[in-house]
């Protein structure tokens, strides 16, 4: 038995076979041929069996994952049915009497060569889509077997180096039991999509790739990050256990599921979800979500080829509001910039796009398309309990300047005879040092704030989230983060107020305590994670946590507050 | 008369006739030539004359302004004279039977482009090399004259689109009485430059070139950022008042050169400069500096191929401690990263520098090369008063590995019996958030701070400073920044230890009242602000500024502030 390690990203115990998901190496070398129409022939025969590919992944991802996912490839049929990309390349197979691997090669790095240097990100992902069908074309040529996660129909644990965008869209929770990626961190993209999935996994695992062959009885340890090859039948029976463990704890949870959140000593609090699209409410009712504390509204931007228009946005946003019946709905609008781009929205290069012209900053100089954003928001208000949220507020004036926008309209659709809701909340995202430092001016114009982690705590650190050589300052526990965190609520209950928390911290086993003593009202997290927290806060008392909050926000460092809850 | 305006960068009034600096089109056509061998004398006497001028210009650069300055001149002439670049031009017009100029213009090219291509920061410096001498041989080859403002020997004031490195440094104060830019704002490399030079200067007027003619009488107003073209008589008579009031304001300042900064109501503060060289030690003295309250390492590893030794590193340090003759010198050490890169120090990309892998940061993941630096300031410490500060200090944890690593090395000098001063102390620069709310924890382990503004400011809005688009968060008297200085100082004192300040806010009219009032103890700021900064402290009572100070910090925002103050 042999065991690996690496970083849990996704909770529970998979027990499968390895399937390793390999992207092959496809080397491409010239040579003359005579017969070019016969080679011309052998060009199209590679086309038409990859387009017959194509087909069944799509057909099978739509059936399977979603429409969404599916277009994907949709767009790479597109490009093999293109004139414009295949008749160069026969031209040059009978101009030039070369082999076809050779002119699709050539043909179609001329192309990605061109759409990249275009810097417009929309070309950029035509390049993408012109590398991965040049790709699949070229496997066939060469007689190579590319894999398609999606023709999995074996119960299997997939080993990859990392997986692609276009690898995960196809990724079927019913035959997928967990994965392992060499590369990638705990918020890695892999990793957020196994929790969504709900499916065990260990990322930035190094050498999975190079130790596990295909076929292998693989364990998959999601709490600890842990991975046992070739299991002994102890071995096997303990993690059976685990599982079963788990798995009635997750019963456990799930008896939860309509019951409120109370804590030991009979104080209520919140615990909503974070969600992106209105599939994801779903997830949310089955998980006992009490609220929808931020629903990232960025997606209906993304993945098309135009600002969505005011309907369609109106459509979105009732059906979550519709769709909560009345529950808490906190929609943040446009946050988009930064690393978040848009094809159709070409913005100029900046050298620190974290610390550049995004969301509130963007959209207040880009009034009408954020307008376009408030109305749709304001007309479907009269379908559930809208509470609008701005995020990356840094000064008073910008929070001033946006509500005026919502205001203005909210009396334009009035005056047009348009029904809107007159109990719609306005607050901002403290997700900037200076908003969380000056929260007691923002307290008394503000309805409520939701203090978004990730961010807070990228900026206090002065650490890019991303960036793996300064990831050691990403500490939700430093007592510089708790420190602003108490002065954002008890700013807010000073003014009546409320302060909710949508970041990763807020369904941290670790961090609940803290927040639940320092008086947090509403918890937002992964609709998944909703059922543990809730039980984490039954079994604790408000009161008792209080009386550590002193202790803990004067610790000196992160270290020392995660020994401190640890211990409690 | 005419009238522009733009950004004051330069306090002062300078009248003279404008010299437009213009950096002309020169287009190259490719053209036959039958005659190749007159073709290739005819472009090496180019580069006979361009060597001939740039010989000139270096002596007059070394002359006149400094060796350091007339280096890259002696980079140019290097070019000139490699037979790498100077064979294959002449080889394509013989083989290829092209013009001069379309010869150079190629293998230029390429060159460049290879340089760029190669991700690094030496060989980017060297394709900048080979594109300026070009653009000179080029000149020679067609015939258009290249200005050089080494060349200058009127007074002039200079107007230009932009200064580039290589303009400004050969710049003489002598005869370039002020300059007008059409792009730039007050932090931008030619606006420091000419407070440093003490001339007056307006930047960003946008229309300057496209407006002034050579020889226009030129009013600048680098105090109100105001530009008069052919000014009348009375306008003329006014200015020159101006001019006069503003040099006897200087000689009024100049008279507290020996004095102490004592305010109205007698509190002595300390105003120190802040430096990057050995060199800038003059300017300092002779504008009654108290103290050096930052000295920029860095320099010392720019402009080099390889780090200083420890042995050179000594020099400097200890030239700067003996000259400040036991005055407080504090040394940052290394801050490195982020935008400042090293030539000969290959770093990975980052996608946020200045969220990234820089300063302590850097420093505590290259121990060899900061334990060297660290043994030179131990070394040089016997000679003067030095405290070692530490940049980009985030937790208490890298203020502790950083302290440690300097005891380790005093241990060490010791023990090969190399004196040590026992009084140096040991503190942090306070630039990102999480460093400025825990203060109250470092206060209890550090001998003191120095808030760098810069940075604090640029955090705790989370908008990059270099970036126009987000400029108007770089607000310096938001109260979100005040508190956190204010929370710093505080802390300080409660442990007996001292705050400075270095960033720009230090020497700002506006700032000063309110950090007087704060109980900051030591500014420090341009050599050439001190004066009027003493001067300004004279006029005011401390006592009567800390009355302001919880109204101050009450205020919702920057403009709140600032009105505030200017009404007083």
């Amino acid at each position: 038995m042999n065991r690996l390690s690496g970083i849990a990203a996704s909770n529970g115990i998979a027990i499968a076979k390895a399937f390793r998901l390999e992207h092959p190496e496809l080397t491409v070398d010239k040579k003359n041929v005579t017969d070019t129409q016969a080679e011309i022939e052998r060009f199209k025969q590679a086309v038409n069996e990859s387009i017959a590919e194509l087909e069944v992944i799509k057909k099978r991802t739509a059936e399977e994952i979603s429409d969404k996912e599916a277009a994907i490839f949709g767009a790479h049929l597109l490009v093999l049915e293109d004139p414009e990309l295949i008749g160069p390349i026969t031209d040059k197979i009978n101009n030039d009497s070369v082999n076809a691997e050779f002119a699709l090669h050539e043909t179609s790095t001329m192309f990605v060569d061109m759409f990249e240097a275009m810097d417009n990100e929309y070309m950029k992902e035509r390049a993408a889509d012109v590398r991965d069908v040049t790709k699949r074309v070229l496997a066939h040529l060469l007689g190579v077997k590319i894999q398609n996660p999606s023709m999995i129909t074996d119960e299997v644990v997939v080993i990859a180096e990392d997986l692609t965008p276009s690898d995960t869209v196809q990724l079927n929770p019913k035959f997928i039991k967990g994965f392992i990626t060499d590369v990638g961190g705990r918020t890695s993209h892999s990793a957020i999509l196994a929790r969504t999935l709900e499916i065990p996994a260990v990322v930035g695992a190094k050498s999975a790739m190079s130790t596990i062959d295909n076929g292998t009885i693989v364990i998959i340890d999601g709490l600890e990050g842990d991975i046992l090859l070739d299991p002994d039948e102890a071995t096997l029976a303990e993690y059976k256990e685990k599982q079963s463990a788990f798995a009635s704890q997750k019963a456990e949870w799930a008896k939860l599921k309509n019951e409120a959140t109370v804590t030991k000593d009979g104080v209520e609090v919140e615990l909503g979800a974070n969600i992106g699209t209105p599939k994801d409410l779903t997830g949310v009712l089955d998980n006992g979500g009490e609220a929808i504390g931020l629903y990232r509204t960025e997606f209906l931007y993304m993945g098309r080829d135009n600002f969505p228009t005011e309907d369609e946005q109106f459509d979105a946003y009732s059906a979550v509001l519709k769709g909560m019946e009345g529950k808490p709905t906190v929609v943040r609008t446009l946050d988009i910039g930064g690393d978040k781009e848009l094809s159709y929205l070409t913005l100029p290069k900046e050298l620190n796009p974290f610390l550049g012209l995004r969301a509130i900053r963007l959209c207040l100089e880009m009034p009408d398309m954020f307008r376009t954003q408030l109305r749709a928001l304001l007309r479907a208000s009269v379908h559930g309990n809208l509470k609008v949220m701005f995020p990356m507020i840094a000064t008073l004036d910008e929070f001033r300047q946006a509500k005026a926008l919502l205001l203005e309209e909210k009396a334009k659709l009035e005056s047009e005879g348009i029904d809107v809701s007159d109990s719609i909340e306005v607050g901002i995202m403290v997700e900037i040092p200076s908003a969380a430092v000056m929260a007691d001016t923002f307290a008394k114009e503000v309805d409520f704030f939701s203090i978004g982690t990730n961010d807070l705590i990228q900026y206090t650190m002065a650490a890019d989230r991303m960036n793996e050589s300064v990831s050691y300052l990403y500490q939700p526990y430093n007592p510089a983060i708790l420190r602003l965190v108490k002065n954002v609520i008890d700013a807010s209950h000073k003014e009546g107020k409320w302060t909710g928390m949508c970041g990763e911290m807020a369904g941290d086993e670790i961090a609940i305590p803290i927040l639940l003593g320092l008086g947090l009202d509403e918890f937002s997290m992964s609709a998944s994670s909703i059922l543990k927290a809730r039980s984490q806060l039954s079994r604790l008392s408000k009161a008792d946590m209080e009386g550590h909050v002193d202790h803990i926000l004067g610790l000196a460092t992160s270290q020392e507050v995660e020994d401190y809850v640890k211990n409690l």
